[in-house]
């Protein structure tokens, strides 16, 4: 039936205890245990029952009481550690700022993730939004969007090349001879940035791997060079098919530029099901959890996503204009636009776009049956409108163990998922292949000795 | 049998595949794993069936080909996140550098390990002592020794003010009332140090221990003021019986100073055993490990202690003067001292100095059968210069089986050592008292407004 040759991949994006901003109200959610492993464990290995590509973890570098997906969350990176050891075949990816972190620790951690979970590490790249970040890390001001950008390309050149320290044959460990290392391999990097450099070599050897994936979520316009220059995995949010398909030919579009092939990135925009065996059924677990949210919470996060203050604005009536996103935001620009074109395309009152983005931040909202679900993971596929999906259940850890157990057998009964895991790897999993030293390393803004140490 | 009514604690050091130095090189040693998942696993599984209060990992900035020791090693947190998914009781004690990263990451990947273990993560607190791990995060030099522990205070500070930041019961979750959080109790911290901001909350919960357990290993003048301060344990190289009594001593006597009760802190030094059933096994053990030691290895590893060029020397000579070690060396004061003082009492040759620095890394050294050492390890303890040891066995994996099966025996039948865990946190092994909010800040260098946000 699958009209594309390769097949779908899906993610399982795990965050907070659902991405429906009321469903730690549902009785289904694990609310009471957000913070213990025990959750997370048995979210892992459903969804690598499932068959899933990866897990993965979102984050945020502050906490504030008034929105309850915001008052923390587990560190991504040190919880996804602790998964490895529960599961053997799931991707494990794990968001980290390049804004507030030191590039060789960066590269260490991940790495090491990779050597411990044999192969299964990916990393989303983002750059930290907020000023209520900055306060966190003994900064005034967040940097502003286009240099967050240039701070991420140096952050990623860094530790890529950290990665790269390490040929593969450098680790002999010969117990005759008493060579545990070959000296004339380990190289330094000599990376002088302007905001991040480091000498190296990294202190973990070249992980299995060789570059865990890299991952990317940036839409807008320094995003998309950025996810064409590095991005293997693209997380991105899309509301309809038509533009679906215009963003996924304009990144993909991009790769040639850096000499990349249409292969070796996958897109896959954020999908959020609820989803039942009958329509009525599902519609009516779609209002069970929309009446959960109240109006206050509607107002409060809308206001927060597009930062700007509505809440002395009446609820009943349309969202009013909000000054140049570019000028009002030094934030998500990309994601500010999105939700001003929803407003305006279905004439929502503020209420209503507000329980709107709180359905799933800005992501597709879907509502009906397993099988319809199914026909709209295969159209969107088919149509090169993605490369597969980001899977966000509103509700966990229920909802994920239903898209397991419905929807996935629908799609690999249609040839369009996996059966069985047929590699080891997250990049076995999503068909990429394992880079070389110097993969990325396309222009020289760094001095690049080579010597060995 | 036992004279003191507590019993002693064991911490189990896991370093590179044994902390000798040919260790590597010998048949039990798990040279080829120690960047692989399995070998960490075995290793934390049977300190936990050796009931062990816990494991403790090291951690260097940066790798060299020169030594096998030092070419790096799997990030300690993100190890010990992985192990906690294989045990239930063992402590996990990792070392983190306060000189290269950023409170507010630290506080929350600790608490964090802190909430995935259920109450079994410990901090060593380190400064980072080398310029080469400075040039692998884009600094000229290091900071000099006692301005590296006054920014190791701050940075302690900021962290533990972030841990106090969620009172107990701030973390509501009443599905009934809606009300996820009490945001009257969450704190904002406002430090604002010389090095290191926040301004908080963090953005994870208190932990199971309240403050993960903090641990601290230097032995100078600003490290043993520091230890005072914070430290809860110890860990320390002490040579002999009346030297360590002198260090008990010295160090238990300042915690008054701090408003912190004897048995707030446990003293625990290094101790590596080479042990087998009869002395003469357990001398030819020893002799087999010391002659894998090369002269050159010798030499270049006591020049890097010492940070004093000895290759001109000739190997068989006395230690020349070393110049004053504090001029000398931005690195380990007391150890540098240390050594010249072992090199002078025994009259050693350059090359037994070095031979015998990495028997054991300047740590105490034991060869002898496993009644010896359990007649060490209980005057040491009844003598109080000491409430336990790190053990840090020569050859791993082999070694810490070999102390587990009949070492730990002979400690458990004379009273000294448990049967079995009684508690569940590390904190509980510990017999140290989980901590309130406010528990170290005893002086005032911040401005704590305690404003709920």
């Amino acid at each position: 039936m699958a009209t594309r040759k390769e097949q779908l991949h899906l993610g399982a994006f795990i965050y907070f205890t659902g991405h429906h901003h009321a469903g730690w109200l549902h009785p289904e959610s694990g609310a009471e245990d957000m913070f213990s492993f025990d959750m997370y464990r048995q979210l892992a290995q459903t969804a690598e029952r499932g068959k899933f590509d990866m897990m993965f973890l979102a984050d945020l570098l502050y906490a504030t009481p008034y929105d309850q997906a915001t008052t923390g969350m587990l560190d991504p990176l040190t919880l996804l550690s602790a998964l490895s050891a529960v599961t053997s075949k799931l991707g494990l990816t794990a968001t980290v700022s390049t804004t507030y972190n030191e590039p060789y620790n960066v590269a260490r951690k991940i790495s090491s993730l990779d050597h411990i979970s044999e192969g299964r590490a990916g990393w989303n790249i983002v750059t930290s939004q907020l000023d209520i970040e900055a306060h966190n890390y003994g900064k005034e001001k967040h940097p502003e969007h286009g240099l967050r950008y240039e701070m991420a390309r140096e952050f990623v050149e860094v530790v890529t090349r950290l990665w790269d320290s390490w040929p593969e044959d450098a680790l002999v460990r010969n117990r005759e001879t008493g060579q545990f290392i070959d000296a004339s391999k380990l190289q330094t990097v000599d990376y002088k940035g302007q905001w991040f450099s480091s000498k190296g070599p990294l202190n973990v050897p070249r992980s299995p791997q060789g570059y865990p994936v890299l991952i990317q979520a940036g839409s807008s316009g320094p995003g998309q060079d950025f996810a064409a220059s590095f991005g293997e995995v693209i997380f991105t949010a899309q509301q309809s098919l038509s533009a679906a398909k215009a963003f996924y030919e304009s990144v993909k579009s991009k790769l040639s530029n850096y000499g990349r092939s249409q292969d070796s990135q996958k897109i896959m925009p954020g999908l959020s099901p609820i989803i039942a065996a009958t329509e009525e059924e599902a519609q009516r677990k779609y209002k069970q959890l929309q009446e959960l949210i109240s109006p206050e919470a509607a107002v409060a996060t809308l206001s927060g996503m597009l930062q700007f203050d509505l809440s002395s604005y009446p609820v009943d009536q349309p969202l009013p204009d909000i000054p140049d996103p570019v000028a009002a935001s030094n934030g998500m620009k990309s994601r500010v636009q999105l939700i001003m074109d929803i407003a305006r395309q279905e004439q929502l009152s503020i209420l209503q776009l507000g329980r709107r983005m709180l359905e799933s931040r800005g992501h597709l909202q879907f509502v009906g049956t397993y099988e319809q679900l199914a026909d709209l993971i295969q159209l969107w596929f088919e149509e090169y409108a993605c490369d597969g999906f980001n899977i966000m259940p509103p509700v966990l850890p229920g909802n994920l163990n239903e898209f397991v157990d419905h929807v996935i057998p629908i799609l690999q009964a249609r040839g369009l998922f996996r059966t069985e895991y047929t590699g080891n790897t997250l990049r076995e999993h999503l068909g990429l292949v394992r880079p070389e030293p110097g993969h990325f390393q396309t222009e020289g803004k760094t001095e690049q000795v080579g010597s060995g140490i």
